[in-house]
């Protein structure tokens, strides 16, 4: 050990630590500094950035021995207080630069170095120091970061004013669709937000930090463990196996339809008889901290059997695999699609028929934040499990029989979170540390390094994906026919409902009268797959896009008439038999046209030999909601202070729950005139607010949406007075009325899509956009280069515009890293944040439009529909496509990365 | 455990805590506000007060269960930043009110939430508030703190701008003697300075965190000591006993005189063969936590062979009481007198003699933080100790032999520490935490309770003393002979230099011609003997200042003109025959006289039937040093950036080493014209500092300053050009001369004593005073008031005058403690700071007065001496003479308790 005297944020503090201890854990373990995040660990993320000197470091690589005696350290909570605010942190506010908040603390360090240093920097430049000092964001698109940057340094050169950055009510009165902040922003600015590590890190001492033992091979059976050295490590208290756990031993994968040849019982807590994937859990140890509890879990030998490992859905589904469940069939769902009538006729008589292959690889959600999630047994008896969940409700049944519990033993919190972007619909953490609780009886907190998050959390499924469409020669669509095929991993966890996915969105957006279809899915060895914004559109709609493209080709159309020509309109309905309920399209694609026209134009003039420009289109649609009859429920309950909390289990991973519920209750109760900072969120609690169903699927705005303008029209309607005033709360009590009313919403219209025909109504509510991708393709290397994204968008009224815009920009970037650079194929190489191929802000373009259509929902809370799925449709399609116009790659199997694209040139 | 969602400092927190857990615990353990101290940890002295919800609170009483969900609280660090100070923190430092500083965040709190409730307190309702909060500070004797507050309300009502807190420079640049605010004050009050309580919560996770196993006895022999159980507790990592210790297992007592018939190697570091005292440490059990490690504790089973405990001199100097050190005799020092004629003729012939048996207790330290420290084996091999030792240097030499290491393995370190009023010369805590570090090889800290604070540490040795004078009928005196016996407790450590103190002052102050005196060491069971303040002055000046009383009645003279006809005038010898350096006495009675006759007035005026009202008057003396030619080093360095180290082993336990080391390099380096904040003091260690010698004995600003004056000569020299001019840093090391320059200083006048006679000069410099106290005795209740205190006093130049005012009015309170309350005897009853008689502001008098001498000493840093015992060498004797001037009440034996008053009442 050694002592450094180092001033920490103006305080001259003595230091004992590790020479070898990185600067990250000092700050926040020994100091408790934890507006210092840590994210990657190994400095490609910039979430742990501090000013060490006057330099921006990253800090998880700074050895404590490399700190000088005498150093100056600032960290964010070095810059500015809630109280205090810097510059840069209400910029931050103002722009809706903090989504999950994650990556705030530390891209905030960061441009306070870069305005220490450069005053007035250019637009480029920020981008060139945020690309140069690897801060890495994965909600936001980056160009929110930029505009507050650019904003803040107004500020300080006092061509603004901090006032500027505030909020301005509008004359109206409503914050709906304003630009108003979002309730956690100045939490997540000034790093004073808790996420799940810091928690962890605040619990009391007695808890214990744990460590998994996983599997190193793919697909295996278990002969022994053998935990006896690991006993006896330094700190160790338990080693847990699959023989400590009371229940079940499995995580229900929920099987959602009776077709399903699994019963959803197929994935341990902990490995007891074989490994399913790399990653796979076979022990937790617990320690008193986590070094020794993964020091000690490299001591357990666990004795294999090794089997043939099924990497894809190709090869599980080879005659001669094995079932990786025995007794379940490796292709173990299928879903079918039969609208209209049978198509092979219409493709024998078609005027022009058109084919492709395509597959959209096994994108890694990439979040800035790795999983999380710690328990402890409550003073109330019951197991509280605190994580990263979306789905509280739904995941305390997933987890309850596998660990020996009625639901009403355990309660499900979800704590203050990084983006998820819906791998955390699995409750792989939740089930490990409530295991590790119940088995030691002390708190028990688990983190992931991101070596685990990449390798043991669920990850988007790849589609192999064959589509064939037939057309009139004017370009009219005839017939569809479509056979798709879902790795889903090992465990089926809502894989049937992904499948299905391909029914409803294969060639979603136009209207298509027949249609043919088979899905099915896989099992394999490979990461299981989970939710991934977009969830299913993706994969289904890359496909669809792209042929299109390659029908209006064959058809000497331009992309842009061939879709325009199709696009759903009065009379059209989509792949499962519905009307759209928004007619939008049309109109957009009308704004779109000339700044589509003149895209092309600018494309080919700028082209040169070696650097060749396009531009790309494509249609994306997604619903709003789970599948058929989807609703929620919420509360809203008046407090003596004037307060009213709006009670939802409307979980926050950035999207912006908080906001959500706030902007809805805030214009529901217009009639009462409530000041918006009246109103408070809550956290997710099973225990606490009715259940609203999980926070994916673009689905919450609507759901909970609704279910919190009843509960606040049902609290208005309690409050009302004879003469249409409304009641205080002390006026409310001594009247004996209630305080605290539900509210609850069902989308009634929904249906279930009929098994055998894949007919149905699963959303009553659908987003729909087309984008535009302009990009330039350097022929010499293969390297694409998205110069300027467009969305077109039709989600509805918007809640809340900071929050929207923010959600398209980071849904976009999200589609260029799935279109150029993010895959999870190589388990060693797309381990880490780079290797996976996140993109950094250069890769992503400062130039991204957003238009959106008057295009109010009937079923949506005051006109809302959802939006965050929309910006993942399929922006990669377009990309391709532009790819394609631009050098004539045709691109089908995502990513594109330059190899790809010089051999796709090649061709 | 149980979920809370709190808000601390303004920011909403989600706190996972056991309900049982004390709110202190949870804020500095789990959210790391260190701000927050804890001393007793049973509510009796408020450093942990916090606001919850707008009241005031003793954090470490208040359990979790008890805070409400949704409940705000504010601590120090939420009051004020050092980048932006609250009013109250800037007023806590222009007054000097932050002298050790570990009571200044719980005063500023309390202070806050008075404010808050009452904008225009009066000094009186500042000391109700206080007194009603249990904010109890051991250093400043209150006052002013009461001032701080009262100029904060000012600025708080606009009264008072920030800016006059600011300190000025005056017109000649000098410092010197100002009220410049100490370096540290900054970090004091706005909570930021971490004690060593708050780095053992700031250590790497690997920390290990020790309980001791402590006898519960007085005295017994070891027949087994079973650690089987304690070892098999939960995060026990070792159980460490005398077996694991490497080396000698003893601290040694550096016995300074051959005369004494200990050899210094009588304590055990963990006891092998007999338990000597209360409390003394048997085993350390390191583990995890401090929780864990104390539950282990008390699983150690010891067996004993009890034998009969000597809780007094008297007992163990019985004809039959047994050796304590087998092999070593109870009374194994004696020292003598022998100053002039033989006494008895004098005696026989003279016109009055007197004779007195007095008793002063054992006064317990009672610091606000107790005893903490932590080890760990730093990266160059060498054991580092981190404490609150006060003799760095002096201490390694303690204890390296006991834990098997040679001095140059091991480096001390002093941490910011809590008052300790010398409990700290003795390094018990230094070879445990070392101890347990060799034996584990990990960082090891330990942190006592109050109760083993007040168990576990030295105290003040209870003097039992006889003294007799002869005087002419004028008053003069003749002759005066002394017996005293010192129960220094089991351990040796110093022991004899105290009891030498005996020769040295009593009768101090007063030119007596003919002496003689015999002092013994006397080995008891009870706590062992340690410095405090005042060392051998407040037993061997009581004595005589109270007979100094009885002689003036005997003799119908008032007390006041019996000691100014005999105080220390040219011609005067002191009791060791040494000519005094000083003789400010005489003109100090003077400027005091009408004071005294206007307070005599007074008393008799406002005195009752039931109250009684007197002024009591005594002499203090100390010497400024140890024994004989002390001395010191020190170094000053100049940086490239302009600042100069100013490089000293000065401890700085609330007395300003700080500040003492600044000022007095300021005024040396006045020809260079360095700004006083390019100054930087040093924290001790022994491996980069030299030998400086404790801090203790008023000796550092007269040894110390004047290395540190040499050192800033010799840099100045070094320094200077032809022209008289002084190079820069480059200047410096491009003519290739240093920058860092040594300076040693040793009072070369010095001489022990004569073991024989007891004659020569123990100290080149002392102090003089004049107390007066002024008393009300309740002769119904026996309840004594200290209504006011008045010290005329010669401590030369002051260095700084916030510091010797500060040191002068906590020396008076601590005087007052020990004539009225405070004592150690009955292990139990006064194990706590309540219950050993911890004066609150109540018992301390807004009232107290200081008149300095205008006397600069020869041999003093720019003519200092120093300062902190004198206010404690003989006040409690005043208020002793106050009481019976007041009732005729003569209290001979302390503390005066109202039983005791109500029982000389009677006779």
């Amino acid at each position: 050990m050694i002592q450094k005297v180092i001033t920490v944020n103006g305080v001259e503090r003595n230091l004992f630590v590790n020479a070898e201890d990185m600067l990250s854990k000092v700050l926040r373990n020994q100091l408790g500094l934890t507006g210092v995040k840590v994210g990657c660990d190994q400095g490609q993320c910039g979430a742990c950035s501090v000013i060490l000197d006057g330099k921006v470091v990253r800090s998880c690589i700074v050895k404590m021995k490399r700190v000088a005696d005498g150093a100056s350290i600032t960290t964010i909570e070095g810059i500015g207080t809630p109280a205090d605010m810097h510059p840069i942190q209400k910029a931050w506010m103002a722009h809706g630069a903090a989504q999950c908040g994650f990556c705030s603390p530390g891209f905030i360090v960061s441009a306070k170095g870069l305005l220490d240093s450069n005053p007035s920097p250019t637009r480029e430049e920020v981008r060139d120091w945020f690309q140069k000092h690897k801060n890495a964001c994965r909600c936001t698109g980056y160009k929110p970061l930029v505009d507050a940057v650019m904003d803040a340094a107004k500020v300080l050169r006092g061509e603004m004013s901090m006032e500027d950055f505030d909020f301005k009510m509008p004359a109206n009165g409503s914050i709906w669709g304003s630009n108003y902040p979002r309730p956690t922003a100045i939490a997540k600015v000034t790093g004073t937000l808790d996420y799940g590590a810091d928690l962890g890190l605040k619990m009391p001492e007695d808890t214990l930090h744990c460590a998994l033992v996983q599997a190193e091979v793919s697909h295996a059976n278990i002969k022994g463990i053998d935990t006896s050295e690991a006993e006896k490590m330094p700190g160790v208290v338990k080693v847990i196996t699959h023989k400590d756990i009371k229940g079940k031993n499995r995580i229900t994968g929920l099987i959602t339809f009776p077709t399903n040849k699994g019963d959803g019982w197929d994935r341990p807590i902990l490995c007891d008889e074989k490994i399913f994937q790399f990653g796979d859990a076979i022990a937790i140890v617990c320690a008193d901290n986590e070094a020794n509890a993964r020091a000690a879990a490299a001591k357990v030998k666990v004795d294999l059997e090794e089997l043939p490992e099924y990497m894809n859905a190709l090869d599980a589904m080879a005659e001669d695999a094995i079932e990786i469940h025995p007794g379940t069939p490796n292709v173990y769902y299928e879903c079918y699609n039969k609208k209209g009538e049978d198509t092979k006729p219409i493709f024998d008589g078609a005027d022009v028929t058109v084919e492709g292959d395509f597959y959209v690889g096994r994108q890694p959600h990439l979040p800035i934040e790795p999983d999380v999630g710690f328990a402890y047994m409550g003073d109330d008896g019951k197991l509280y499990i605190h994580s990263k969940s979306i789905g509280v409700h739904l995941h305390l049944l997933m987890i309850a029989p596998g660990l020996g519990l009625e639901a009403d033993q355990i309660v499900l919190v979800a704590n203050p979170m990084g983006g998820t972007f819906g791998y955390k619909f699995s409750p792989t953490m939740e089930a490990l540390v409530g295991a590790a609780t119940m088995a030691t009886g002390r708190p028990c907190h688990l983190r992931y390094n991101y070596f685990q998050q990449q390798t043991y959390t669920g990850k988007r499924s790849p589609w192999f994906v064959n589509v064939k469409m037939a057309a009139d020669k004017d370009g009219t669509l005839k017939a569809m026919d479509a056979d798709w095929s879902c790795d889903h991993g090992p465990y089926s966890e809502f894989g049937d409902l992904l499948t299905l996915r391909g029914v409803q969105f294969v060639g979603a957006g136009y209207n298509i009268p027949n249609i043919r279809g088979v899905g099915r899915t896989v099992c394999t060895n490979h990461a299981w797959g989970s939710a991934f914004r977009g969830y299913g559109s993706p994969q289904s709609e890359f496909s669809s896009e792209v042929l299109m493209d390659m029908l209006a080709e064959k058809l000497g159309m331009d992309p842009f008439d061939l879709r325009y020509k199709n696009i759903y309109r009065e009379g059209s309905t989509n792949p499962t038999g519905q009307i759209p309920e928004s007619f939008a399209l049309p109109p957009l694609m009308d704004q779109l046209r000339p700044k589509y026209e003149a895209a092309v134009k600018k494309a080919k003039a700028e082209s040169t030999d070696t650097i060749k420009k396009g531009v790309g289109l494509s249609i994306g649609v997604y619903g709003c909601g789970l599948d058929g009859p989807d609703g929620a429920g919420a509360y809203a309950e008046l407090h003596a202070d004037g307060t009213i909390t709006i009670g939802t289990a409307w979980e926050d991973h950035g999207q912006g729950a908080d906001i959500g519920a706030i902007s809805t209750a805030h214009e529901t109760l217009k009639p009462m005139g409530v000041a918006p900072e009246l109103l408070k969120f809550t956290w997710p609690n099973t225990d606490k607010q009715p259940v609203a169903g999980p926070a994916g699927g673009s689905r919450s705005q609507v759901m909970v949406g609704n279910a919190i303008r009843v509960a606040c029209e049902n609290l208005m309607e309690a409050l009302k007075k004879d003469d249409g005033t409304f009641r205080n709360y002390d006026e409310q009590v001594a009247a004996g009325k209630p305080t605290k009313v539900e509210g609850n919403w069902t989308a009634t219209e929904g249906t279930h899509c009929d098994p055998e025909t894949g007919q149905g109504k699963p959303f009553v509510i659908y987003m729909y956009g087309i984008f535009m991708a302009e990009v330039a393709v350097d022929v010499n290397t293969g390297v694409t280069t998205v110069e300027k994204m467009t969305l077109a968008a039709d989600v509805g009224e918007l809640a809340n515009k900071l929050t929207v815009d923010g959600q398209i920009w980071g849904g976009l970037a999200q589609g260029i890293g799935l279109a150029l650079t993010e895959d999870y194929e190589d388990i060693k190489k797309h381990s880490t944040l780079a290797g996976a191929g996140l993109p950094y802000i250069k890769q992503i373009p400062d130039e991204m439009e957003i238009i959106y259509a008057d295009s109010p929902r009937k079923d949506g809370p005051h006109g809302a529909a959802g939006v965050g799925e929309l910006p993942l449709t399929s922006p990669h399609a377009s990309i391709s496509n532009a790819i394609y116009q631009a050098c004539g790659a045709r691109i089908t199997h995502l990513p594109a990365r330059p190899e790809k694209v010089l051999a796709a040139l090649k061709k």
